[in-house]
């Protein structure tokens, strides 16, 4: 079962920027993730009831280095919590949807496996489970 | 005040489709919205608590179907719901954030306005008041 939208990850240039634009908006800043084995570090900001991961390239060679390299800043991906993530995994590799992940790893929040964008119309969506 | 995310919109190419997608993952389809003068028609689908507007282009000369055109199908832009969005676009005028529409005007589920993705990292930000 599908549970909610965990998180909008934005992919930016300049983490202590990016906070200060969507602070201006009236998010409220949270926890920072360094996370330079995964070329990325990351600040948790809360958007009202909701969740936003603005997500900084550590180094050269990450996902996230290159995604702002061929696309620029914007939406890198949206998490979405389920309660099952391995029977969902099976459910959508049965209807032939693409997985970046067939099984499941651990996140900084609990188990997370990745779709393909190609599956989800252009959009990088990162199932949770926590 | 910020009150949350109301919806992500997703530009797809193929409603029908994309409906079948979203609901392999186990959202509900919602409402459908038909607004050829906009050149779109959108479904709002419900992700737990949170809600996705999968929009598909009318026509050639949209916004949606420039957007496809030039960056594939993909998250489009986010909603973020405001208590009062007159106050909130003058206290972004005046911090230097760059405005598409200065004054709100009328959309489906109340007054709206969109900021630059220029100025918010790369992502197209609506703003709601209901």
């Amino acid at each position: 079962m599908l549970k909610g939208i965990s998180h909008t990850g934005i992919a930016v240039k300049n983490l202590d920027e990016a906070i200060k634009v969507y602070q201006a908006l009236g998010a409220e800043l949270g926890e920072i993730h360094d996370a330079p084995e995964s070329g990325m570090r990351a600040a948790m900001v809360s958007a009202g009831g909701d969740t936003l991961e603005l997500i900084e390239p550590v180094g050269d060679g990450g996902v996230i280095a290159k995604f702002i390299e061929s696309r620029g800043e914007g939406i890198h991906h949206l998490c979405i919590e389920v309660d099952d993530i391995r029977k969902m995994l099976a459910e959508l590799a049965e209807k032939g949807v693409r997985l970046i992940d067939n099984e499941p790893r651990q996140g900084i929040e609990g188990m997370v496996a990745f779709i393909h964008p190609k599956s989800m119309n252009g959009v990088l969506i990162e199932l949770l489970e926590k």
